[in-house]
């Protein structure tokens, strides 16, 4: 039963992550693209935001890995 | 049974912070290319809501870690 | 059967304060961008907002702790 | 059984709840950066439409709390 | 079996009344911001409306309510 | 089993007149704001639609309390 | 499981009758705001149109009824 | 079990029914309000389109009607 | 178990001929609306495309009766 | 078993068939009001899309026959 | 159970068929209409695709045939 | 077991081969038509294309056949 | 049990692989129309895309060997 | 059972991977083909933003592989 549950908590962490990160960075290479002057300040806001956005979801891998070894 | 509940909380915690802070945290990246003039506030107003999100997505974590250690 | 509950509580009250409030801070932040001199009414304007949406979600995480603990 | 019900219901709440409010309010953000003069009314009729939205909701929560007590 | 019959009510009254409601009153802030002359009449319609639509998932917590007592 | 049938007949009802109503009181407010001069004739055919758009969920309800008297 | 049945009949039919009355009224309404000279034709197709729609959800309220009292 | 069938089958003919009318008519509205010299032929237009559509959600009430009867 | 695949058939055949009819009829009344000479073709040419479209839904209804007299 | 089965395949290829096919068709017709004179050669090359389209639905339905007389 | 899985295999096959190539045909179409000089090439570009895009759907209705057979 | 397996592998391979296939196609239609004298070089940047996207669908039917062989 | 998993894991990589394989290389051929003298330095950008893209589908199909010999 | 779970994260990490990467691939390319001169800068950040993203999803895969040899 725990297996499944690592599965569940699997799928989350990685849709959550996947969508999340690639709104931002996708947005981040579009807005670089149009003022390149910003270039530094807004990949440093992109990393932040991916730190930001990738707390919870690691916390979920780590609540698998937890249930694996349950 | 309590194994499954926590990887459903952690279903809902990562793509409720994943989706949510993606938006946030793009839409931010995208207003401070079109007005670099605002940078800081836009930022500090992005740190505040993403704190703001993050506060349910956390207690579901804190929740799903209950329920593996119970 | 009251962990599952938990579980399905937490998915909803994550899901709904994620995606509410990311939609009210996002929309802040591209109208502080568009009108910095209203940045400080659209800032306190949203803090309610963030307030009232996150009423429910932080109710359904009492039931879901309410539930872990019975 | 009936905490199973409470997490439905508390699913339910939570995102309607978020949707509607969040909606409402983006678009009050929004109205008002474009409109300043109109502020103090827009921010008036948020108000009015947050309550009349959080009704069923809040009455759902209500509805699990009993559900959760039984 | 009543309970989750009233856990599904309230999921459907919650998510009708959530919807519907979010699109009238953001929809009235929105054409209130646009034409201020029209402020009050558009309030009005907005009131009968939103009574309008809060009929029917008034009468499905009404349903969840004996459904729980039974 | 007849209760769960009063849930699922008030999921559908409400979603119904949710969104239906959702969506004509909207485009009401909407094209009012447009233009005043129909006012009155739109909020009319308001009427007509709502209650048109209406009959059918509350059948649902009738049913639903029929399942619920069983 | 007659009942049952009668409960998924009822949402079809409601969601069928609300999403398809609620796109033609709004429609109308939009359409009778940008031309008011075809006010009158406009509503006796809406009319007509209301009635076809309705057509199939009525039916399938009647086997709701049929299936309740069987 | 046919009880079932015959709910299942209310719902694909309504749901089939509501959306292809819903839009049908709708576009045929808006097209009368832009062009009204072609309102006659536009209208004759919609009511085969409208027989053809709700041919085959008219047979699925049939087979519902059938297994109510079975 | 028969009549239930019979149920499912008739959802099929119903969507699959409500949403296929629905686009193709929706968008020859506003083709002809914006070219009005043309109309006789485009109306000869949705005839066959409708004729062509509901092969296989009637050709489901056809399995759905023979499921239902099996 | 095998009903069911045929049920699902009519699902999938009066779905497949008629969303496909709505999609063509109804980009033919469109096309074909926009420029008259290409007419013939659309409209050949929309009944060679459709019986391209067709090609694998027309085998589900065989399928479903081949489990209805099994 | 192997009828079953026939049933999805047609599900997915006519599926994915009808929506890849519908696509594929529609745009097609399109183009042809928008660039009538370009037909012949636009057109032998489509019979390419569409046998590369039925190539895997095929494959499932042979596996299907395998599966009803078996 | 396997069965069933071999028909949700179906399902995946070829929806994921249709809609990708799908979308890289008609972008390449669409661009042919745009820019005539590029056609060479975008028809064989799709050839590379599909053939990379069906790399993986392919191994899937292969899974498949295996399962129905075993 | 490990054969459904297979399955699973075939559906899972094969979706992630054609719909993001497919977003990438039609976005590029849409570039390379747009911009004929960057056609080199985009492609092998896609190049790189579409290997780093189906890493993880690759994984998941490996997955799926090891489950199917097991 | 672990095997389910192998399967239902191989699901989860392919999905957002494909999805997540591909999004941010293609606003890359289509960046590098607006703006040539930044194209050595958006491909880097593209480089660290793909990294980032399958940070999770590797997690997950390497859950999986723990899951199948367990």
């Amino acid at each position: 039963m725990n297996f499944i549950a690592a599965g569940l908590a699997v799928i989350g962490a990685a849709l959550g992550a996947g969508l999340g990160n690639g709104q931002v960075i996708s947005k981040t290479v579009e807005s670089m693209a149009r003022q390149p002057e910003m270039a530094g300040q807004l990949r440093s806001t992109m990393f932040i935001g991916v730190a930001l956005i990738e707390a919870v979801p690691i916390l979920g891998i780590v609540i698998a890995f937890l249930l694996v070894n349950k």
